[in-house]
């Protein structure tokens, strides 16, 4: 069914019939608590709506949208604890009404604010938010890598909003109004913005291809029994790591398939690991092809990524973007990598460094961005994102 | 009904039950004589095609998807009839087969071939493309407007390519294969990248609402009777105008709607005319408003832009853009206008010039890039774009 949505972890989405939208609240149980599967009508992609209100921020352990905006701040100097609040209770209110299908207040166009398309506007603090507020930092950033091209233009940010969206013009306009309530207290940083497949092009269960053309998503946790552990703290926080990475597509087409298998580890139609015939296979790293060397290499990309412990396996939320190819046509696409754990130095931090210290993927893959964020918990109806920090 | 597609003029869409695709080709009337309203089923955004071959080119007169690239050429020196010959027998080929979801010849990423998503691809040819040949070009820029500051980056070209789906990633591996093809012929110039409305979030029926909030494309043409006088040449060509225009979204945004409307001349939330009540109401520009002055103001848009002989309309079919902020946060947002008519000096340009004389939206959009094309006919299965000018 094309509306048929995999919840996962309990983020709820209620399907309204009508696209009045002011205000229309998804009467749903908040996140937490997985809702069972709901079939939703026809052309409710509009209309479809996320809870914002919880104890855990939406726009992680929902089902991706199709698009997505990734926007960095950095505090104006002077933006103190009160300056903070003063923001972040003014960018949770609008979060609250746009992800609801109403017009934030002072929307400046109400017009565009009426059709949702399950939006959700996830709240980052970066290292520098925290100093700002005379508090110490529970996130610090990543220690560079050999195989990173950091770009300024796209790293770091004291504030993160990771805006999704099933419609490009509601991320748009929800940009619009959060950038402008944010800039007294924070000018752009960055902005990335990213797709996956359409609404209704894939059935929500069926992983989703990326740029290079993988099945990217597979061995993710799934289901709040696999994303709590790994994803969420009692208190209803979490991190992320947002990582541009650049595809060399070029070098990277002209690859037979079986080196593009080889240096993923999965083949590249059924998604099935190297030593298996199914996508869902679990990887066997002992097992050996007919001539006898380990059916999955070595130095494959997710031999070096695979993590066993399911407190220390990490939710991938990926984006794909493609931007404006040089005069030669060369591409300039990637993926927006971003990755939601309980802790960064427990769990992605040991991947990252045995990816950055060996896999087949690096000579096609290089990191130009680099950002993490805490994941502040969620608010209450009438409270803000960040209360428990700075509250 | 989510995907009961309204179908302009005739592009035959059909709804593949099946998500394999390989060559799987819309068995449906070519272009031009018009088809029933299609109701197709669940989860079909993906595998839906709409035919390539057919008198006169898809992506003109069918529902515009929700993504498109618009990818110029210029043609290498050298580049002379034979070798666009060449070219264009390979392009057409790609097309014709990525558009029915199968991969192109030497795909280099044939698991993204699968999901064409109503793919089309529109060849334009530029004024320089003909000299080239030999030839004399049948279409010529555009004078200049003195609401002109264009930029050569988004400007002229002499080959385009329109590249339009209902899917984000089958635009940019189309865009990948098709820039892969022409390469040995032609460096890209210029890359648009626009959305729409995604799929299933609103009704095909409905008028959608641009990043300027208005309900855009209310006046245009519709079905096979209306398009056709103003849109296609009995050999099945047509012509193009693409102009990049910025919004100047932050001052429009601040605007009452009052102020908004008598600028575009429609209401902002019903799309009506200011002399009407409902959106298809046609405009009454002599009618008065309650203080005795004209209900349709002036130089509001639609007034100025407005035509009556439907040999002289022109068909409206823009994409919004959505860039990266500055640091002050001030959006990078507006329309990729593309106008479709069968005589760019007898449709476009009399529009085009009265609006640049007097236009109150004008204070809020300013043309930043420009192009023109000739659209020509379409071709048969086995033959190519453009056999008609050079075979
Ligand atoms: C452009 C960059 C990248 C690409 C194209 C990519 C692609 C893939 C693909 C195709 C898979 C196999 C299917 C799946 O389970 O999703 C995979 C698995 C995985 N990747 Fe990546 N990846 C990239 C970057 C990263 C980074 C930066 C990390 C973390 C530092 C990472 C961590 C993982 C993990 C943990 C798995 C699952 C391994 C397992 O347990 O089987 N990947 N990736
Ligand atoms: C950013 C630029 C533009 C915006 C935001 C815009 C917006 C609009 C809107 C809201 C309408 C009324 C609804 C409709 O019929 O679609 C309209 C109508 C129209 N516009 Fe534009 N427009 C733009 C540029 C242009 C340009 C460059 C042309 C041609 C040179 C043009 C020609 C027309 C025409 C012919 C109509 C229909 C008028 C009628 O017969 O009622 N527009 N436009």
């Amino acid at each position: 069914m094309l509306n048929r949505r995999r919840l996962l972890g309990g983020a709820a989405v209620a399907g309204l019939g009508t696209a009045a939208g002011a205000g229309a609240v998804a009467a749903l149980a908040g996140h937490g608590s997985p809702v069972p599967t709901a079939v939703a009508t026809p052309l409710d992609t509009g209309t479809a709506t996320v809870a914002f209100h919880g104890p855990r921020q939406a726009g992680v352990s929902d089902d991706p949208p199709a698009h997505a905006a990734f926007v960095a701040f950095t505090l104006h100097p002077g933006t103190d604890r009160r300056a903070l609040t003063r923001m972040l209770r003014l960018l949770s209110d609008d979060a609250a009404r746009l992800t609801q299908g109403a017009p934030a207040l002072g929307d400046t166009d109400a017009t565009l604010a009426v059709l949702p398309a399950r939006l959700t506007v996830t709240f980052g603090f970066g290292p520098g938010l925290y100093p700002a507020a005379g508090l110490e930092a529970p996130v610090a950033d990543l220690p560079p890598f050999k195989i990173d091209r950091l770009d300024r233009r796209w790293s770091g940010g004291d504030l993160l909003l990771q805006i999704c969206a099933d419609d490009p013009l509601t991320v748009a306009h929800t940009q619009r109004m959060l950038i402008k309530d944010a800039r007294p207290f924070a000018a752009v940083r960055w902005v990335q913005q990213g797709f996956r497949r359409s609404p209704g092009v894939q059935a929500p269960e069926h992983t989703q291809r990326n740029v290079l053309g993988q099945l990217d998503g597979t061995a993710n946790p799934r289901g709040a029994a696999e994303i709590d552990p790994a994803v969420w703290n009692p208190d209803g926080s979490s991190t992320l790591v947002v990582r541009r990475i650049r595809a060399e597509i070029e070098k990277w087409d002209i690859l037979s398939v079986a080196d593009k298998e080889n240096a993923t580890g999965r083949r590249l139609v059924s998604g099935a690991p190297l030593s298996g015939t199914a996508e869902r296979d679990e990887p066997n790293f002992t097992a050996l092809d007919e001539s006898g060397l380990p059916a999955m290499p070595d130095y494959s990309h997710v031999t070096r990524a695979h993590v066993t412990d399911p407190e220390l396996k990490i939710l991938r939320r990926p984006y794909n973007y493609d931007g404006m190819p040089n005069a030669a046509g060369q591409p300039d696409a990637g993926l927006i990598f971003a990755a939601y754990q309980r802790d960064i130095v427990r769990q992605f931090l040991p991947i990252q460094q045995r990816l950055a210290e060996r896999d087949l993927l690096n000579e096609w893959i290089t990191p130009i961005g680099s950002a993490v964020f805490a994941i502040p918990p969620g608010c209450a109806e009438g409270g803000w994102i960040g209360e428990q920090v700075l509250g």
